[in-house]
């Protein structure tokens, strides 16, 4: 079991410790669950509350978190270094040992890097290439010619399909599925036909999948995620998609066909994207919006049809007053009224 | 295969028969498609046309239904009673035998119940433990240290990662995965920092789970799912999510991290739930609700941003009314011009 | 590798060669990524400017299309000739030879047919029965008494579960789910009681479904789709649903447990539809859309809850309106005012 003096840890972080350093601490906890004996943060001032009810034995925060009883590491990036904290005190213990299980199927053709884990029942099919020390866990498929980069880990059950490429250090979680067909027909005589998906899908290096999301192969080239973007469970990326670097991708997004995001783009869950347009760098698209077209770089959208954020919420309190409105209006008309009959009356007389 | 003449089941189903006990029924089928010999129910009064057309032999219903040509067998609760029907007459007969298939991969120091099935091509990893009467179907993962209480059933593909733990008379359908990591990234200098997360799934008794849902793992502690709640197909449940009892989640819901939704509460389809909130007991969530803001016990909440239910129907209505107050407006203005012009004249003269 | 000249091209694809017939085609291409040498397409003139810009070698268009620099072949269908020409160029190289691998586990009493594919790890279950030419890759599993078509392909970690029974010339992504048990619980005293699904799902020829997409089987009876329907990845399809023959159903859409769904029917990506109700032949539901109660026929419907397409845009351009609006009624407000005081003075007068 791994412990540390408060002192020790500060160190680590590069924090600045407010109180006992020679407190020791054994794991780490989130504010509510943590108990003495827990380091856990605030990444966040809104919830600085939890501050004076955390049972924790002291807190990362932000530099100018006030004093308080519970002794604080200040850092820069509380998140940050609460991620630290947790590689320090949970060390992965599920990590494969190098090898390849004797059920696995691997073809004869297939590349298989220094120190790889392959699991139990895999598929490793013709001319697939598996890079240095990467892992694939239980049940995983890699289909004809498709390449994994150096340290990638595949969760059990992660499918990808012939022709598909994975950059190093990529993380896949179980039941996702790289590689499947786009989604292309063509309309003939009130028939569809299959339109052939011949492209691939290329992913570049640090990417992480979640759990059953599908990222489709390009009807011709290749689909593209870009280095270091996240992705969320359930996700559906269709063919000819261009993902940039850094974008976070949060649950249940469905991005069309040819639709291109560029870096740093975050997308809320349950958001859609149709096809064909385009996501500015640094553009935040709010949960749940539906994007109709393109959005300039560095703005934030929301709605269905997606607007500028600020417009959404303007026209969202004008929603809430649309009763008040009413009675404005038929107040107002009431008095009208009484105004054209005294004017009738004033020319009567 | 089963008969019961009309009597002998009214008595199981402790119902009141109107009309002749000596009918023999054969088989249970829903209001259209049954033919002589079935049985079938209603459960709502909207659908009592259909007793006039239904080719049943007999139809259970509540005790409030008034007399048709059809044989009745009034009860307090159809869908229950319909229930039990269901069981009398398609007894399952696709329960495994009990025994390990000889293909399946069981670590040694895996914990294997009495009477346990456990289908071909699963793996189950070391130090997990599976109750007794358990059924494993084929291509099962039971990752390290896991648990599966007593009579829980993993239909074909199930995946349950490490440390996570099932209760008892759980149902998961295939493709379901507990325990993928949570979606926590720290941002610095523009590149995201996994946050390990090294919490589990806890998930309670007589919980069931709809194929292809995604159950993410605590980032410390537990995402928990309460006794009796049964969530749909394509699910997602994000990290230290806490589900109350009894509740029902609809298709393609997707709740964010932190968020705490108390017991007996209904989520419909495809509604989005923001991260740390709390959704009341007894709370209802519209289909594509999205959920911006905690909701209290009892309500019933709908719409993007989600509100009171009356709320959101009156502002549709307005809406709806749109046109016409446009309308008022431009007829009120035009009043108000010749008002105007009128006064002015007046005041010439 | 295939080459083919342009005056051969246009002639196998019925179309009109406008440019040089001897110049070389060896590839398919979209046309933002064609180079010389490859041949793309444009399937809608909205995107005519890139035939300026393209650098494909020649472009397949619509019989309408202005003379350019670059070689056009003219047809009445782009996109389906296009999709002709994916299967000239690319023909498909991954196609498992037949047999059955020898760590597939296929129940003796189960039906296979002539020169059928099994790859590694399948499960075959008893009575389950495999049509001539049927293709299923690792990991499908096929339950007890369930029955695959002539031709159809289950790409790898189909699931098909006990009596579900696919047509003809079917394609299955990988993760599907065919046949998991509808959501069906009856609510008695505050508990859930599972509704045993004893039905089976039932899906005709020429249909494609998605990766990750989950249909459950019928509480009795058979859910169904209809020959000819394409259904993208994650779709969630509830228990006894009617899809009808040759619709389109996009990534993401949920339909609840009962409604129908005529022949022709376009539903959008991420669209909700509500249980019972019915969407009449050839109508399309916008994506994200919400439908609450039946669609007639040849109806487009768009927003939450779904209204004619007609009406949400004019509600849509009255909603961008509404800060106008209730300026003109403070306006107008005000007016009334004045002329309120001016006829009071006249009164004091």
């Amino acid at each position: 079991m791994v412990t540390r003096t408060l002192a020790e840890l500060a160190a680590e972080l590069n924090g600045h410790l407010l109180g006992d350093g020679s407190m020791v601490i054994r794991d780490v906890a989130g504010i509510r669950e943590a108990l003495p004996g827990d380091i856990t943060f605030i990444a966040n001032s809104r919830y600085d509350a939890y501050l004076d009810e955390t049972k924790a034995s002291a807190v990362i925060c932000a530099r100018d978190t006030r004093q308080t009883a519970v002794p604080l590491i200040l850092v820069d990036n509380p998140y940050l270094a609460f991620q630290q904290a947790v590689r320090i005190f949970r060390p992965d213990r599920d990590r494969p040992e190098p090898g390849v299980h004797p059920t696995a199927v691997v073809a004869e053709d297939a590349s298989l890097g220094r120190d790889v884990s392959i699991g139990a029942w895999c598929v490793i099919e013709s001319g697939a290439r598996v890079g240095d020390r990467a892992v694939i866990m239980a049940f995983g498929y890699v289909g004809p010619r498709a390449e994994l980069g150096a340290d990638t880990c595949l969760y059990p059950r992660v499918t990808v399909r012939e022709d598909c490429v994975i950059g190093a250090r990529c993380i896949l979680h179980p039941g996702v599925v790289v590689g499947a067909d786009g989604f292309g027909f063509a309309l003939d005589q009130g028939r569809y036909h299959k339109v052939p998906q011949v492209g691939n899908v290329v992913i570049d290096d640090d990417v992480e999948i979640g759990a059953n999301t599908t990222i489709d192969r390009a009807t011709t080239h290749s689909t593209r995620i870009g280095e270091g973007s996240k992705i969320d469970n359930l996700v559906q990326i269709g063919h000819n998609v261009v993902i940039g670097k850094h974008c976070i991708i949060v649950a249940q997004v469905g991005i069309s066909g040819s639709t291109e995001v560029a870096d740093h783009v975050t997308l809320g869950g349950q958001a859609g994207l149709v096809g064909h347009i385009r996501i500015g760098k640094g553009a935040m698209v709010g949960a749940q919006s539906g994007v109709t077209k393109s959005v300039p770089a560095d703005t934030v959208v929301t709605g269905y049809p997606a607007v500028p954020h600020g417009l959404w919420k303007r026209l969202q309190a004008l929603l809430q007053k649309l009763p008040q409105m009413l009675q404005r209006l038929r107040d107002v008309e009431e008095r009208v009224q009484k105004l054209e009959h005294e004017d009738a009356e004033e020319r009567v007389r």
